[in-house]
């Protein structure tokens, strides 16, 4: 394509979009760049023209397209392209098409009027960015208790002896791990002494210390779920380690295959609510990872990201209470609270202690005493337990509302994994996932496909190499699915970004 | 030793020690433990025993001691090794020798009765603890501004957007690089944009990522000054930079050896106030070092770890004003206000920022936004200020109270370097550093000796190799000093502080 532009010939013309330009058709408003000849190059070199018209503004909302008919004629390509074009830019969202009033430029999402404070705004959306951020991985951060989180800073600063304000140590503040051990028991049935606590500024720097751990130990490879956040398998590598995945299905990740990989001595898995597939691990699967740690001395990192939020029954106890010898419990104030604390928990057996914090203390950050101080306060005066049941309430209530605008509005998505969490998936009719996604995104809809987490090595392969991606086979592992975060909006606009995302679904 | 222990001739005995148990002389209650024969092996494990000894409390305080030629003869071993044990335990202050009264154990330190609250207890001693702390790193934390911090926090959190309890950006929280931008131009002479602005979670991690930064973009070296501390010198190495350092004198870091360093393209300075001797980096050697960086494409680091103290004039505004393109400014809030906050800051030109934010941002940790958020807060309201000009004129206080204190009690000790910080170097009489930082243990002081900041290797060697070890040699520029940190001890403290430490002088 490149080449043809560079030649004489094609620049003594202008390319079969100067027609458009002195055309009288239907067409005229289209400054199309159209490559020379037919095939494949024209079509997507359509698509990308008229998306860009689109999305500058070029072509406004409502503007009706040509027919294809007489768009074809007037860049003299064969009517199926442009047939075609319009029919992906449509499953994307740029265009509607609707029975008698032809193809049109669609009109893009803006947030309810009037726009209540702090939603985005129409500007924001000019500016790119989108309406509604359904993506996984926050809470609902409107919903932190300021007030009460500044009683508790206030009677915790009050009380809190001097050196509370001076370098800390490698563990954290004394009084958090006590009350952490006391929370975790109760709540999560962890077994853990305070000793065996060690505060960190969230999940991945609690993976990144413990690779590191394993990585001079003498393991080479971790074990990883088959989906999950590529951010932390970037974390395991630049520790040295290498990473291998276990195929995640119905029951969870497939423990099995462990027994089949010699050299692996670690695994990290989300046992109560897979992420972001939301399955849990099978009973069996969980007594076999223990199992297996135990007969081949090796180590689970468990995940509990959002081990509070669970809505059909108790949460199932974390792993680490079988076997706490062998798992690494990991826990998060980024969920429950606030992304913004930096502040996570690990749990990690005697053995491991003094390599832990010695690679802690020699140079790695610590977190803030203060806020240490006062999470400390916040759940010791039970405002934490408050927090969660609240949040738990309206999280539940969400996805309640979720399930019943899909029945409703989208019978052909399928909501599945258990009732937990922050997040769920909706299983799409196959071949729509991208689509769907880009369509998203046109109407002001972050939102992530399944695909997006799924695993992929250093080089960017796939969880059985570049053969198994998507469309080559084994459609129940690697379904189409949105992974949509109905914990992420506030609660005023949660209604709003529901009935976004219905519209833009198949 | 071990060996002849293992053997079945030294089972059958009990050793030398045995004797002693036997023994009707004043050694009687003395259990040592030395091997057969005589020699340095002797008298080392003389020394060991009698310190262990005393300092599990088998010998208590006041306890005379045998006289040398009684004990000889009871140990059967010569008088000499006896006199030159009791020796060295008297110069580390676990004996006391006077006239007429013949040798008795060290009666230790207490704090000043009645104790004030949360100064060290006499259960503190006995727990190992020292009584008075007196090394270098820590402000006086006492002194944190609890109550307005606690106004600014309510403030802050108040105001705060929702997102900002969200995951946040790598380069900090909005707010508070604009405020930061404003306050470095005030009062360092710093040259800022609020988008030049990192937050980090103290200097080390500032450190540690602009030591990654560098080594991705190729410098293999990292020159340091020949006096600092040894974790900066670990955190550039696990980076993968290798150390070589620049031998510090009266007028600071030696900037030409530069010229002769043809691969390092790299340097870690503390120009205001070199940490820890205390001297200020001369004005040609300062104009030299950015001269250096602007003619190789070298890049200085700043480390401002005090700045905002001195006493005797206005602070020499920060190297980075005369040269914003090679020079990354670092200043922290660990010695203007807490070091439990765990914020510190990075100016950072521009071509530099994109490297960055790209290895901040994957995997690396945030601080704490809302500690973020309250510090913009502080600053704004004016709080930071009036808080650092409370605590430099308490520091100025008592380096003059210092100054006048050794001036009538330990004449023989000078203070080096200039007026400012929360440190001062004692420069000893020669060959007495050891003995006296011994001595000061053994009385509840924590101090440490000029030596321990004195630049070593990898592999543990001296800035000039073994043989530039003390007493070799340079007795100018490795001087024995103290580095008596007087900014550490709460202010009530400090007198009792001042006090032990003069009794501990030369």
């Amino acid at each position: 394509m490149e080449d043809s532009r560079a030649t004489p010939k094609a620049e003594s013309g202008k390319g079969a979009g100067a027609r458009t330009e002195s055309g009288a058709g239907p067409g005229a408003d289209l400054h199309l760049d159209l490559p020379r000849g037919g095939g494949t190059g024209v079509r997507a070199a359509l698509i990308r023209s008229l998306r860009d018209a689109v999305r500058t503004g070029r072509l406004a909302p409502d503007t009706r397209l040509p027919s294809s008919r007489s768009l074809a004629a007037d860049l003299g390509i064969a009517r199926n392209t442009v047939a075609d074009a319009y029919g992906e830019l449509v499953a994307e969202g740029w265009l509607t098409a609707r029975q008698g009033s032809g193809t049109q430029v669609a009109r893009r999402v803006v947030p309810p009027e009037p726009a209540p404070p702090r939603t985005p705004t129409a500007a924001a959306v000019a500016a790119g960015r989108p309406a509604y951020d359904l993506r996984a991985g926050s809470p609902d951060v409107s919903a932190f208790p300021r007030s009460a989180w500044l009683s508790a800073a206030r009677r915790a600063l009050t009380a809190a002896p001097s050196d509370a304000f001076g370098y800390g140590r490698p563990a954290g503040r004394p009084e958090l791990r006590r009350v952490l051990a006391d929370y975790l028991a109760r709540a999560r049935g962890v077994r853990a002494a305070p000793e065996q606590i060690v505060v960190c500024g969230g999940f991945a720097q609690g993976l990144a210390l413990l690779s590191r751990v394993r990585r001079q130990a003498g393991c080479r490879w971790m074990a990883v779920e088959s989906y999950g956040l590529d951010i932390h398998w970037k974390v395991m590598r630049r520790a040295g380690l290498r990473t291998v995945p276990l195929p995640v299905e119905r029951h969870g990740a497939r423990i099995g295959e462990l027994d089949r990989l010699a050299e692996v001595r670690t695994v990290t898995l989300t046992p109560a609510h897979q992420f972001p597939t939301g399955v849990s691990l099978h009973p069996d699967r969980r007594a076999a990872v223990v199992d297996w740690a135990s007969r081949t001395g090796g180590l689970v990192l468990e995940d509990d990201y959002d081990g509070e939020f669970r809505y059909d029954r108790q949460p199932v106890g974390a792993l680490q209470g079988l076997d706490p010898e062998h798992v690494v419990y990991l826990g998060t104030a980024s969920k429950s609270l606030a992304p913004a604390l930096r502040l996570a928990w690990m749990v990690v057996p005697d053995h491991l202690m003094d390599d832990l914090l010695a690679v802690k203390g020699t140079g790695e950050w610590q977190s803030s005493a203060l806020d240490q101080l006062t999470l400390a306060e916040f759940i010791d005066s039970g405002a934490y337990d408050r927090h969660v049941r609240g949040m738990r309430m309206r999280y539940r209530r969400r996805r309640d509302q979720l399930v019943a605008a899909l029945a409703e509005r989208a019978p052909g998505v399928r909501v599945t994994g258990i009732a937990a969490g922050l997040h769920a998936v909706l299983e799409l009719p196959p071949g729509t996932e991208r689509s769907v996604v880009q369509g998203a995104a046109w109407q002001g809809l972050a939102v992530d496909g399944l695909t997006r987490f799924r695993y992929q090595d250093e080089n960017g392969a796939g969880a059985n190499g570049a053969g198994a991606e998507r469309g080559t086979g084994q459609p129940q592992e690697q379904p189409d699915a949105l992974v949509f975060a109905y914990g992420t909006a506030p609660d005023h606009a949660f209604t709003g970004a529901l009935e976004a995302l219905c519209r833009v679904l198949p």
